[in-house]
């Protein structure tokens, strides 16, 4: 596995944008709007910055509500997301997905409860 | 540059790692202690997941203590961290160290000020 991308939440996805295209020579890879989110995807080496803003009620604009603007998870790229959700259930991870569901930038993802993982919230993305 | 590691924040770094070991075949590449932590860091592709547990009190302990484990800081590799650094007060950017210092493993490091870069606290590494 490798690090796929780490995603921001933020209520500026354009302006934090533009700065980390300065500060990190990072261009801008894929935008889109996903799942009530502006979506900017940061290309950095062979990883990715996935800087999310809300554009309605849900997760992330909660998560902003909560713990203000910041690194919000990690994902990481497998080519089998449901082997590596079967060794999290195997080891008693809790899941927040069950099984592969569709995420931004049409790749497959699922998540493990960060409870289980030391605080961390993080992803399986399969492209 | 390039996702260089991600600094993680546990109260216990030894089963941390054993439990991502498993979970991600991430396996340890290095293991100290410096400046007060216990530090491993585990392989994951040529990025690293370096687990940060307080061994005495300091920024870890703290950050521990009022936001709980997890995700504490990204690193970015560069070949320039002064140049890196440079940039970045050329763009207004508050700066945590102005020039850089030694860092875990080796390295030389320089912080940026997450108030100044949408709340993620950043790291230049250079190795």
């Amino acid at each position: 596995m490798h690090v796929d991308h780490l995603g921001i939440a933020t209520d500026d996805a354009g302006e934090l944008a533009e700065l980390y295209a300065d500060l990190f020579d990072a261009p801008i890879a894929h935008e889109e709007e996903f799942d009530g989110l502006r979506v900017i995807f940061l290309e950095l080496g062979d990883s990715y910055f996935e800087l999310l803003e809300p554009i309605e009620e849900g997760t992330i604009s909660r998560y902003l509500d909560s713990r203000g603007s910041g690194i919000h998870h990690v994902a990481l790229e497998t080519d089998d997301v449901e082997g590596a959700l079967e060794t999290a259930r195997g080891h008693g991870v809790e899941l927040i997905d069950d099984e592969p569901r569709p995420g931004a930038w049409g790749h497959d993802v699922a998540f493990l409860h960060p409870k289980s993982t030391g605080g961390v919230l993080i992803e399986f993305v399969e492209h």
